[in-house]
C-alpha cells in the first residue's frame, strides 16, 4: 500500500452511492412489473446494451479511470498503482441481462467495482497494484451462446475468430458484426496480455440458500459444471384426427419425454444434480397437427464431474432408445459446456475470515450458476462473494436484493481487496 | 329422373377433366416443395381464398348453373330440376386450406361436384330435382376459429352476428370485414332457407388407414367428437442453476408431465381415442430459465361421445392435481367442442353398396377430421365418401391422391347422388 492509512481495516463504502448507480443503470431496458417489481432487458450487443455500456464506460471516465475495450467487446477500466511493474487486482463481472432479467445480477459487481474506485479516492488511498474494474461481454449467453463468452475469450478458452463468428439465436445477427455495429470492437488484445494478480467477484446468489438459512455472506468455493444440449426431434407431421396413435411418429411427445426423464434424472441422481427444459420451439405448433419437429434444450449442472457425465451418458442412453421405440430422429448439439471449477483456497478463505471480521454470517457454498470468474481461475487466484437473493430469485424481473445485504457484500469485497492489493503473497507478475 | 336414359348406372366422370380443375385451382397459392411435392396456402378470407372463390365461381357460371353467395360467403351452385317444389340434393365441401395444405383437401369435393354437373350435361340428363354445388367458408379454421365454420352458420349452428365478429388469430382482422374486402358477403339468407333433400360430401381421408388396408372406397358413418383445449400454467420462473429441483414450480415440466399423461389416456382409452398437444409455447424460452409460464393445446377425440367425455374428464382431474403437486396454476380454455357425428344409415349403406357395385373394395370407418358433413348432418341425411391419401398425409405440401382413387371416389359420388336424385326416398320437400 503505498499511502499508508491508519484505519484501512475500517474504510466502508457509500450505500447509498452505489445504489444510486444499480438504479440508473437499471432505467436503461428498464421492464415494469404489475407489483411494483421491476427488472432489465438488456440482452448482449443490443441497442440496450450499448446504452448500458455507455453510461458505465462515462461512469468510469468519471472516476479518472483509464479505459481499454478489447476485441471481445470485454471493457476493464484501470486505477493506476504506483508500480507499474506490479500486474493488476481485477473485479467486475457482466452488465448485460437476459431477456426477463433482474437489476441486481451481474450490475452489483460491476457498480460495486466502481463504488470501492470512488471510496479509495475519497479517502486518498493509492496503491502499489493498480486496481481494475472489469464488465465482460455477453455472460448471459441468452443471445450468443456459449455464455460467459467475454471472459472466456479473454483468458484465452475460445479463439477470438470463432466467437466473432457466433449467430444469435434470435435473430441470425453475427456476433462480430453487432459488436462493431454498437461500437465495441476494440482494440485492446485479447485473449489479455495483462493476466491479473488475482480476480474477485461480488454477485448475488441467483439462488434461495442464504436467504433460507438466513446468512448474509457467501464465500463461493467453486462453480457447478455445466452441460447445455440442444435436441432436435424429426418426426412425420399428421392429421391430429386421422392418425391412430400406433401410426405416429410425435416429436411434442418424445420432447415431453425427455423432460419428465430429466426430472427423473436429477432424483436418481441426488440433490447437487438440477436439470432443465427451459426451451421449447415445435414446428408447425398448431394444435390438430402432429408436428414434424421439435427442438428443445436441456440444461444440466452438477459441482462433481464425474456425476455429470453420468447425468449425460444416460440423458444420451434414454435418447437413443427413444428414438428407436418412437420412430423419430433425435440429434444433438452441445451449446455449452463447463467442467466444475474450484476457486484459489487462499482467497476463498481470505472471503470467510473478512465476512466474519465484518461480523457477518458466513457460508461455504458452491454457485449454482456460471460466472465469469470461473474463467479468471483458469489464470489467476480467483474467489467470489455471494450475497442473499430475495425468494432465491434471479432471471426474473422479481429479482431483489435488500440494501443491507448490498451494503455488506460490497463492504466484504472492498476488504477483500485491499487485503490482496496489500498481500504478501505478490508473485511479482 | 326426368329424362329417362338406358344406362344411368353405366355413366362416369371425365377423370382428366376433373383433374385438370384441381390442378388448376391448385395453381393458385401455390407452395413448391424441394422434391416436386406442391400444395397451397388459401387460408380463408385472404387474397389467395378470393382468387380461388372467383375460379370456381367462373367455372359454376361456364356450367350454366345459377351461383349464390350467403351473408357468410358460402357459395351455393344450382343446376335446376324439373320440379321447382322438391328440396335439392347438395354436395360439396371447401376451397380455404390450412397454411401449408394440399390441392386435394376440400378441393376435391366441390371439383367433383361440378364434375357431376358436366358429366350430366353432357349426357343430357334432367333431373327432377335441383343439384347443388356448395363450397363452405373457413371449414380449416386455421385463421378463424372454430372450424367448419361456414356450414356451422348455414345450418344454424352459431348465430351469423358471432361469425361476423370473429377476429384472425394471425393478423387480428374482423371476419366480416375480411369478408367484405373480398367481395363475398352474399346476399343469401343464412342459416338457409333452403334445406336439402340430402348431402353427400366426397373428401380424402386425411389418413393411412385405407391405403394400409389396400381399400379404394372408404365408407364414412360419421365423424369424432372433438375436444380441443389450450392450458396455461403459471409457474415461478427461476434459475436453472441455482434453485433446487425441491422448490421449483417449473411450467415446463408440467407441460411435459400432461404430454405423456395424454399418451397414456389414448392408451387407456382404447384404440378410438386419439389425443395430440401440438401446440406448445414455453415463456420466456431460454436455455437457462426455469419458465414462468407455458401454453399448449390438447386435441381429444373419439367416436364415442362417452368415451370422450370420460377422456376430457380425466384430463381435467390429471390437471388439478398436477398443479398441486407442482405448486403451479393451471387454467383451461375450451377451443373447440363437437360431439360425435353419426350420418344416416340408408346413405351410408348406398355409398357402401355403390362402392361394391362399381367394383371396388370399401371399408366403413369413421372420420378422424371434421367436415363440413358434419354440420350438414344436423339438418339432412347425409353420407361422406373417403379415397386415399398417400402415406396418409394431409395439411401437408405432400399430400396426394393417386389418379385411379380420385376416379373412384368421384364415379362413387356420381352414382350415389343418381341414386338419391332418383330414390323413392323422397319427402316432397
Amino acid at each position: 500500500m503505498a499511502a499508508e492509512h491508519s484505519n484501512l481495516s475500517e474504510l466502508r463504502i457509500d450505500t447509498g452511492r452505489l445504489l444510486g448507480r444499480i438504479d440508473e443503470l437499471g432505467q436503461i431496458g428498464r421492464i415494469d412489473g404489475p407489483n411494483g417489481e421491476w427488472g432489465n432487458a438488456r440482452l448482449a450487443l443490443t441497442d440496450a446494451d450499448r446504452a448500458g455500456r455507455d453510461l458505465v464506460v462515462a461512469w468510469m471516465r468519471e472516476l479518472g479511470l483509464e479505459v481499454t475495450v478489447d476485441a471481445i467487446g470485454n471493457v476493464v477500466a484501470t486505477r493506476a498503482g504506483t508500480d507499474p511493474s506490479l500486474a493488476p487486482v481485477m473485479v467486475g463481472s457482466h452488465i448485460d441481462t437476459v431477456g426477463t432479467g433482474g437489476r441486481f445480477d451481474g450490475n452489483l459487481g460491476v457498480l460495486a467495482g466502481l463504488e470501492i474506485v470512488e471510496t479509495l479516492t475519497q479517502a486518498d488511498i493509492t496503491t502499489e497494484r493498480p486496481l481494475q474494474i472489469a464488465f465482460f461481454t455477453d455472460e448471459e449467453g441468452s443471445r450468443f451462446a456459449p455464455d460467459m463468452l467475454g471472459s472466456l475469450v479473454f483468458v484465452g478458452g475460445l479463439p477470438l475468430e470463432d466467437a466473432l463468428g457466433l449467430v444469435a439465436a434470435d435473430d441470425g445477427a453475427r456476433l462480430g458484426d453487432e459488436l462493431h455495429r454498437i461500437g465495441y470492437d476494440g482494440e485492446a488484445p485479447c485473449p489479455t496480455t495483462s493476466t491479473p494478480h488475482a480476480y474477485v467477484e461480488l454477485h448475488i446468489e441467483q439462488g434461495p440458500i442464504l436467504e433460507a438459512e438466513g446468512i448474509t455472506i457467501g464465500v463461493v468455493e467453486g462453480v457447478q459444471g455445466i452441460s447445455w444440449t440442444e435436441i432436435t426431434i424429426v418426426g412425420q407431421s399428421a392429421h391430429a384426427g386421422t392418425t391412430p396413435m400406433r401410426l405416429r411418429h410425435d416429436p411434442a411427445y418424445c420432447a415431453a419425454a425427455i423432460a419428465t426423464y430429466v426430472r427423473d434424472l436429477t432424483q436418481h441422481l441426488g440433490a447437487d444434480q438440477v436439470g432443465t427444459v427451459g426451451r421449447i420451439d415445435v414446428y408447425p405448433n398448431l394444435v390438430n397437427v402432429v408436428p414434424a419437429r421439435v427442438v428443445l434444450t436441456v440444461d444440466l449442472r452438477n459441482t462433481d464431474e464425474l456425476i455429470l457425465q453420468e447425468a449425460e451418458a444416460r440423458l444420451a442412453a434414454y435418447l437413443e432408445e427413444l428414438a428407436s421405440v418412437e420412430g423419430v430422429e433425435i440429434s444433438t448439439t452441445s451449446l455449452s459446456r463447463f467442467e466444475p471449477v474450484e476457486f484459489d483456497p487462499a482467497t476463498v478463505d481470505l472471503v470467510e475470515t473478512t465476512g466474519r471480521r465484518l461480523g457477518y454470517t458466513t457460508r461455504r457454498m458452491s454457485s449454482g450458476a456460471g460466472h465469469d470468474a470461473q474463467m479468471l481461475a483458469r489464470v489467476c487466484p480467483t474467489a467470489m462473494v455471494f450475497t442473499p437473493s430475495v425468494n432465491g430469485l434471479s432471471h426474473n424481473i422479481a429479482e431483489f436484493t435488500h440494501a443491507t445485504d448490498i451494503e455488506a457484500g460490497a463492504n466484504v469485497l472492498l476488504q477483500v481487496v485491499l487485503d490482496v492489493l496489500t498481500a504478501d503473497r505478490d508473485t511479482g507478475r
